[in-house]
């Protein structure tokens, strides 16, 4: 009989409502406590989800905690990563690791040191079109991989106040695509090169952010990747993929809620791509709670490794340099 | 705070489980009984959603059960929605009614007598793709509709024992095509035309049934629609409708798996058709037990009726006599 | 050294000087001689092409005319293929060879008398893609063929006065679906029945014809045909066609002026269908006069043939009768 | 009545032949020189179009010839716009203009002083798609454009020889590409920065060239178009082109021959792009000399000028650079 995992989830936000859903009506998990500065939030999801409100200590002490699902604002990530190590607990983090290199080195440091689990919340990874390009290339389906380029454009631009704390595009947004890049390249870039503008939100331009970036990333054997970034999308949030190489070409093209299709006199119209992260990637969420419950249970699992986040952490960093110097960084 | 209500399942096969699955998630449901003539399938079924296998008499005795689910093999049907009426359950049916129509008549007569819901398991009517083609009809998207074109083809062609019961191609598989066919053209069809062949598998030729069909249907009002049934298709289950009207078209395509596209020397190539209905059909299980509880609670639901299930057997039984003599039959 | 191939043209509309503009550009042809009751119409061709106006009887009496190009009102098909074969030329006659089958027959009979090489204008079978269609069938890309599906649609009613004298719409439209469906078969038509509608415009209705037809034809191995046809089309010219076989799906989709496609909040937009036949059948008509040309010099040419002409006119009188009688007709 | 532009046609490769075959087909245009120093190649297309085969000095020197059409190898470019500039004849040339900015320059400023018309080469201007993509681009129906993304591959790598003679990637292929950033962006990239590796055929980089590029342009006002290159593809001439802006987004795919597609098992295929450019732009290879010969008659057209041809060996060039520097290059 299976035993049922204890969760602690720290922040009661958009996605960590998501991530108290998978793990209410997952068979392997329990979610014990809900953690968050927001005592309304945190109480409201904590009811929906048959777990009780507490605060940081008291979900380290519990030792019904198998593990912690860090979901709070990126400036907690590092504090609670090593709590949680310390406490000696599997941790599930989304991502960034940390907004600096060096608190990110510390954190692994820490849970290296405890001998837990860490994974990262990379949730593309686990999304069903991007694992099946990843499986496709690992069998050679397009061959010896040359050129890969990935769109990703949010909806929306966020407020404000979040660009201010966010990190900048490359480490709050890009790092995603510049996780996939790493992923199915299977090889490191050497060097970055961004350009960026506040061409969408010129308050975003005024918090020293960019709202439009394009990146190049080249590995060592000279293979290219491109990355394509914007704040704001009129048809929804577009998340794509291709992967040129030897035999032809592989992509993921973005998801519409429904195969509907209209026609009349201005042509034939399909449905925009899914909204945002919610809807496009809930099967992600889902699959990537998976593979954390597979290796809680000591089986093989597929996971972003807290390395996974440093690299990624570490290409980001690497992006607003070159943006910031207007020259390619070697990495 | 929310009422669970209790149901009795009627067949642990592949639909049963289906719906032992979404009643076991849904908030509102509980699952209570698992009755099948196969006791093993019945015990697997039952521990898995926290139910117990019980007889029917047992199962309708329980107080505790305020609705039936009847999935078993259509000769149950009948007996099992009149002996749920009789005990005061709601019942929702699996397809068909029956595969008589005094017999169809009787049972809802039964129910009517009782005054109990009766639901019917059109599980297409609940397919988002199908129900946005419903809302932009009844929105004028297409204007006026003129024609409508389904296409609906299983994987593989069913075993003969199973066609020997099945009451022919017309009663068990086209009569989810009829129902979709009067509830987008919003008209009764006044005339059935049917051809028919057995063309993929001579064992279900041998057995007096077709593999291979196409109906056509007039209404009152001249509108017409094409139907067209195979038993046998090689890129999936082929599933879409296309509506066509004064202002234009409206179509629902095939879902496949993800929107991954490999090219090559041979061109572009996307992903087939998904498999069979349990993975084309999951949101549609989910949204039409949703529709059930609405009802349950006595909310405005939106439902297949007994006399929806009526109808269409009608047409069935049309469809199946036009091929029987060679002439088109007026209902 | 070439030879260029001597042409005198009846008929200057719309098809006409398709054919004229063709001829005047093809390598192997000349056209000498341009035909019509409208002398306006007559004249402004022949001044474009440099030919010459004439009468049928000149035009017949030019030696140097090696064939005769029929492109005038259905109504003139008979006498001029009559006339043509008596006078020794080749003819290309655009369909119907008549509306008449005992008409059509003698013909047929005449022009076998002459020895006159006759091909019939049935232009879709030289349209790229239903030529690939047709290859690929052949090269049993599909398996064996169980079902095909044709959908016909013109982009706006013709006038009433067309609608008169064009002997309905199976003759003057679906024929050309009907030869698809026998030339994509590859096996006659056994059974042939039809339901029809005047839902586009009443004035239609007023002539006696329709303008929304569904017919189903079954061949005697009991492979079946769907066809639709409407007389009017909100987004172009929709001409498809599917072919279902044991091995999977042929299609031919509509084609678009260019692929671009537009994005926004309402979804993707493609192109609509090119708007009619000049656009859609550009090729083919370039296509047919190739075939024509090398079936002049001798060569081995895929021409739909008078025989091919005359099972076309039969299969629509067949359609047309089963309307009128409510009954499916047997061939 | 029309006069018919006389031409001399310079080169009889595989471009002089589309435009010696689109030149005896123009009602506006008389081929009378073709010049090559291949003899039997001008011979051979001379007779096909009606020419004679002539030399420079004789071709330039006949009072019939009112324009020279350059399709010869990129380093006889100059010397003919000069000469054909000094004997007073509009000039049509191939792309580049030059490799050398200070030829191109002196090149363009002999053309100045004689005051002929000067038309550069740049087909996909004249592409029907890409054409729709500028016009709706104008229209604002993307709203103001931030991304622009071109992916243009060749379906096989050319020979070294060529390579050696060619410029390399950037000024002999991603020329065209760079042409087509400034035209859709409708401002001049004010900084280049690229990136290329010779992955795909070792003998390329042993030629000191590269095979597969990606370039990122960024305008003055911030806008960004990225670019990639690769000189072999499994699915044909890929050539798509990609424009992001504030309402949305408009994309030209690539164009197939037919729209056939083909389901099994495996999934739906379309067929591959068409196989290079002698295909994919046909219709802009007409459309282009159309242009040409509306301002030979004085008549508002739209072609690439020389300054046009100047500007995109710039963007070349400084690629050029930026690859071989590692550096962007500010223009």
């Amino acid at each position: 009989m299976n035993v049922k995992h204890g969760f602690a989830l720290f922040g009661a936000g958009r996605i960590g409502q998501i991530h108290a859903r998978n793990l209410a009506a997952h068979a392997d998990a329990r979610l014990l406590h809900v953690v968050d500065v927001a005592a309304d939030a945190a109480g409201q999801l904590a009811a929906t989800c048959g777990a009780r409100v507490s605060d940081t200590a008291a979900a380290l002490a519990d030792p019904a905690v198998h593990a912690i699902l860090v979901a709070s604002s990126t400036d907690t990530h590092a504090a609670l990563i090593r709590a949680g190590a310390q406490a000696g607990k599997a941790i599930f983090c989304e991502k960034p690791l940390d907004l600096d290199i060096a608190g990110a080195q510390a954190s692994l440091a820490v849970v290296a040191q405890a001998g837990v689990l860490l994974a990262l919340g990379f949730n593309r990874r686990f999304d069903p079109a991007f694992r099946r390009l990843y499986r496709e290339i690992a069998a050679g389906r397009a061959g010896k991989v040359e050129v890969i380029s990935i769109t990703s454009r949010d909806p929306t631009p966020p407020p404000p106040a979040y660009v201010a704390r966010s990190g900048g595009l490359f480490r709050d947004m890009m790092i995603h695509d510049l996780d996939m890049a790493r992923w199915l390249l299977a090889e490191e870039p050497a060097t970055v090169f961004a350009r960026g503008s506040a061409l969408i939100d010129p308050a975003i331009g005024d918090a020293g952010d960019v709202d439009t970036a394009v990146v190049v990333l080249e590995t060592a054997s000279g293979r290219l990747c491109q990355i394509t970034n914007s704040r704001r999308c009129a048809y929804g949030y577009d998340q794509r993929i291709e992967v040129f190489g030897a035999k032809g070409l592989l992509r993921a093209d973005n998801v519409p809620a429904t195969t509907v299709e209209s026609a009349g006199a201005e042509g034939f119209t399909r449905e925009p791509a899914l909204p945002f992260f919610l809807e496009r990637y809930a099967a992600a969420y889902r699959n990537e709670l998976d593979e954390f419950l597979k290796a809680l249970r000591g089986a093989p699992a597929q996971l972003a490794s807290g390395e996974d986040g440093r690299r990624a952490l570490l290409l980001a960093n690497a992006a607003q340099e070159s943006l910031d110097s207007g020259v390619p960084i070697r990495l």
